[in-house]
């Protein structure tokens, strides 16, 4: 029988905490980090949860992050655009600074936007969605990554498996969210196939000579593709543009020129759009957020799912009965905070 | 043999221009309807030409929209949000009356969004997109549609085939563009099934009873499917919400109600965000556009495609050689000039 540790999330974050710190990060970047990844684990999102941990301590490592980076706030005053220059720490910790002038700026002007620059960009986008949605705004986020997709009709590596995410907020309840690649898989689930040795679904991939393919390793070698042919390659690409080229970072094939490794946490910037509801349905007819409501009822009534509701209940259980992790993960854990960066190879 | 004809692009507009004025339109809506079905006659985008004159027409006759209404531009100025109500005319003309002052907006702040409300939505979104690059602006628009799709997971008409589309403005050439709606497939594509009496590609519809079909009877009386399973799905219904529930104007299911039918140019809003890539890349390494082209070539020079090219090679060759049309097409506009509404059933 695996032994198994319960602990609240508060004291999974000191924990987490205290690992980062140990590691050298500073307290922007050790905090930010750790919220992120007890985010993960509270909504059993594991492949985003304390499993990430090692590859953020092994980019410290590889010298790919400044883990003492402090976010700097650019004056844009006057402009629907906030930019916050991360200056080579993690995203995290720059959105952090950015999120309440973001919302201060989208409250006044109704639609305002909050660009991350220089950062190395970590784990999933749904904390930040939430994070806007938490502020009553409706939010899209977006951010390039290595170039590992062929775009539709091609055959090499060129774009990123570039998550687009959305959110709406909800009063009471956990907002509308979604996060998801704009490859048809991400590209752990085909390293998953390949681990268990099992064939990959039709579609997913291509080899390196452009032929599509089943086998996990060839699809490694070769390139995922978008999903849903030319309309995700076609949105991939605007992530390309808007999330690198116009916000002046890296795009895809650039980060991966530039850190030559898809093993580490990736370099490139992030683009978030934050619309104020109140502002966009001002004098029109009916409130915008009860509105919602007879939609999402809509959705739900013929059974169909909203986005992150698995994510929502498993949060909710955290939040009572807090997080179990296993012997072997605790640990981890512990190895992590005794050893710092000599815990990574 | 069929007889052609073949017109300039100017004398195509005037004989449009002419028989809307002829039907009762004013100079805006006339001209603006005129204008983005010319484009696509000139574009051989066949769809979203000359065909759809009928359907104006219709529209206009069946008395659900207005056609002398004047755009209204509200006051809204310090806000980054620009608001034209169309007054129950069609978008078109209240988008023309909107974009100068978007670009304006977009061009002081950054960024900006255009809401049309109150309008008769008409015909694709990519003239608009090409408005919004012809600024030298980024350009994301979306609007609702009609209740045709059911949400992935569910099987009943919900959402709209709510396109969603996307411009980057390239120097010297057309901009980039596409333009697509989040269904698999449009609904015409489905009607031109079911005429031809072929039976549907799978995954494309479901049947009354939300099972899967490839009967084009089967597949009206049901639902369309959303592009990209669970991915297009949300993004239709993140269509629904911005550019419709937040814009305070119809969700598609309200558009179905409010007409009856689907074959009258649908009432609802529409949303248009305009980003400036000088003000986002400003301080930043590299020229915006400059790095585009070398993205761009990627895509290309590995055999993709870039999207909307067909209509741009088919643009270059009207604007040389004109616009032919057969004899029942040039029949049919006589025929609209001469008895102006009396023309439609």
């Amino acid at each position: 029988m695996t032994q198994t540790c319960t602990l609240t999330i508060a004291a999974l974050y000191e924990r987490v905490e205290a690992i980062f710190l140990k590691a050298g990060l500073n307290a922007f970047q050790a905090g930010a980090l750790a919220r992120v990844i007890v985010a993960g684990e509270r909504d059993a999102c594991k492949s985003h949860g304390i499993y990430r941990i090692e590859g953020a301590l092994r980019t410290v490592r590889a010298g790919k992050v400044k883990p003492d980076a402090v976010p700097e706030l650019l004056p844009t005053e006057g402009s629907a655009i906030v930019k916050v220059n991360a200056r080579g720490g993690f995203a995290n910790a720059a959105f952090e600074v950015g999120v309440p002038v973001l919302a201060e700026r989208a409250g006044k002007l109704g639609l305002a936007a909050l660009v991350i620059n220089d950062c190395t960009h970590f784990s999933a986008l749904w904390p930040e969605v939430e994070a806007v949605t938490g502020e009553g705004l409706a939010g899209l986020v977006m951010c390039p990554s290595y170039a590992t997709v062929a775009p539709t009709g091609g055959n090499k590596p060129l774009l990123g498996t570039n998550p687009f995410a959305f959110g709406w907020p909800r009063e009471n309840q956990p907002p509308y969210v979604f996060d998801f690649a704009t490859s048809v898989a991400a590209r752990g689930e085909i390293e998953l196939h390949r681990r268990a040795g099992k064939q990959l679904p039709e579609g997913w991939a291509i080899d390196a000579n452009g032929n599509p393919t089943t086998d996990p390793e060839a699809a490694l070698a070769g390139a995922m593709l978008p999903f849903g042919g030319h309309k995700g390659s076609a949105i991939g690409t605007m992530i390309e543009l808007l999330a690198g080229i116009m916000i002046g970072d890296l795009t895809s094939p650039e980060v991966l020129d530039y850190l030559g490794t898809t093993t580490l946490a990736p370099f490139h910037g992030e683009l978030i759009i934050a619309m104020s509801p109140e502002a966009f349905s001002a004098g029109r007819p009916g409130n915008a957020f009860a509105r919602a409501e007879v939609l999402f009822d809509a959705i739900v009534d013929q059974g169909a799912r909203l986005p992150s509701q698995r994510r929502f209940l498993a949060r909710a259980k955290s939040e009572t009965d807090g997080i179990t992790l296993t012997a072997t993960e605790m640990e981890q854990l512990d190895r992590f905070l005794a050893h710092g960066l000599d815990a990574v190879g």
